[in-house]
């Protein structure tokens, strides 16, 4: 019964990327470059490690040229800022990514408004997040909530007049969700740690997207039987016998109420991935 | 009965441009120059002379220097951008607006991002727009939803945890003031003519906010016993025996079931003016 539910983000970010490699291959066999995207990593850390492979891989598939940037762990914002410098001024480079968290003597606010916003494939730039903000179709949108769009328009078509709750208000996702769901004519509604009544808001929500950081912390009891539910969570626990991922929703006890509901891994996370190849084909195309 | 629930703008205004002039004194006592503003308006329309008037009245009042800049109605953009390219390099001018609307054959979006964020005091700009949307404190933000904020406060106090519900999505009250309350630590709904259920909403919340632009159109099915109502709107309607101005919000309805209601005029109208006073002694202590 829950197998038809199940939201396969795998399937649907393979689908995104396909269509962006389609449109990277027409321009090449124009002649034209190729969109490029730079990926800037300091230290080691093995989960950034992982993201950013993983990264260059899809940049790989589409057509896209990836630059990859390792710098040492020991350095200096001065040196990060003057590689951003340049990589903003690289005519074969369209968008530039620094991979989070940075080592704590780099200070991430400064350095992610030093990356263009032209070039600003994950969107956080406050000249962005303004553009966003005030509805022009040129801001270059976070991936992460870009992915929430797409695969609850996979389940449902148009979103006009669906009433969407956020819970959680992070930048990264929460807030730009509530934004994008809105340029989708929803009714928005944002909940948080500090919501007096955020099961309550949650379950009238046709679309509950949840974005927390804190594992299995939506049961059944935020869920309205037939909502769509989306669940960006992704936590690392421990069973007693090694660790297993898991998202911030409780998909056992959600997906038998849930209408249709992403799994952890292979919902959202694919989708973020697919979001950054396209933030890079269309930086790419407002100046080509 | 309706007596003590109404919130008196004009009085809470005259407090916070009593505590702005305070502030200014105390500069210019000290020998600094005053806070300055520069209000630009170009052709003539008689409410915007009003609303001119009104702000340079109350510049007069807090001690901030005022300049009045009155163009031609046929003024070409580029004479109007080289107007906005010096107030932005004026050391006197901490503040620019520009009175809108503008005649038809200036293109308000791009002379409004001329204004230097820094002096940007409607709080319009696009910069301005994505600190408020990441929470930075150095953000210029909006002067009526600003003023939504302030009135709120005056009744409850301590906003955590309440659920406001804000009717209309317009970039100058609407989304701003969502972003507002969220810094507020409320639980935030926005609903807009596309919602499925927007009176359904409204009914659930402590404190409804309403910018539609249309006359009466909000009555007392949208409204919690007891919750507060913010009427943002201003419409001139005909009466048969002349014209009144009347809310978004059918004040004679609403009244008997809200726990506190602002009326239509002498609600947030004075306080927007608050806010851009506010705005401008932000704006120069930023850079003195």
């Amino acid at each position: 019964m829950n197998q038809p539910k199940r939201i396969d983000g795998r399937r649907i970010a393979d689908e995104q990327v396909a269509q962006i490699a389609q449109r990277v291959a027409a321009l090449t066999e124009q002649g034209k470059r190729p969109p490029g995207l730079a990926v800037v990593m300091v230290g080691d850390n093995p989960a950034s490690d992982v993201y950013v492979r993983n990264k260059i891989r899809r940049c790989e598939q589409a057509g896209i040229l990836s630059r990859e940037h390792r710098l040492d762990e020991r350095t200096t914002e001065e040196d990060l800022l003057g590689l951003l410098d340049s990589l903003n001024q690289d005519p074969q480079i369209d968008g530039i990514l620094v991979q989070l968290p940075l080592p704590a003597h780099l200070e991430e606010g400064r350095i992610l408004k030093r990356i263009s916003p032209a070039k600003d494939v994950d969107g956080f730039h406050p000249v962005n997040v303004g553009l966003l903000g005030i509805g022009d179709a040129r801001a270059l949108v976070p991936c992460t909530p870009a992915g929430c769009v797409i695969l609850a328009k996979e389940v449902l078509g148009d979103l006009t007049g669906k009433h969407v709750v956020v819970v959680g208000r992070s930048n990264i996702v929460g807030k730009p969700a509530a934004q994008l769901f809105l340029a989708e004519d929803c009714s928005v509604t944002l909940v948080h740690s500090k919501s007096a009544n955020g099961a309550e808001l949650a379950r009238q929500a046709d679309i509950l997207v949840v974005a927390v950081g804190r594992p299995q912390m939506v049961d059944e009891s935020w869920v309205k039987p037939g909502a769509v539910v989306i669940d960006v969570g992704i936590n690392r626990i421990d069973t007693g016998e090694g660790t297993r991922l898991v998202g911030d929703v409780d998909y056992q006890r959600v997906a038998p109420v849930a209408g249709a509901i992403t799994p952890v891994p292979g919902g959202v996370g694919p989708m973020t991935i697919a979001g950054l190849l396209n933030n890079t084909l269309t930086a790419y195309e407002a100046v080509e």
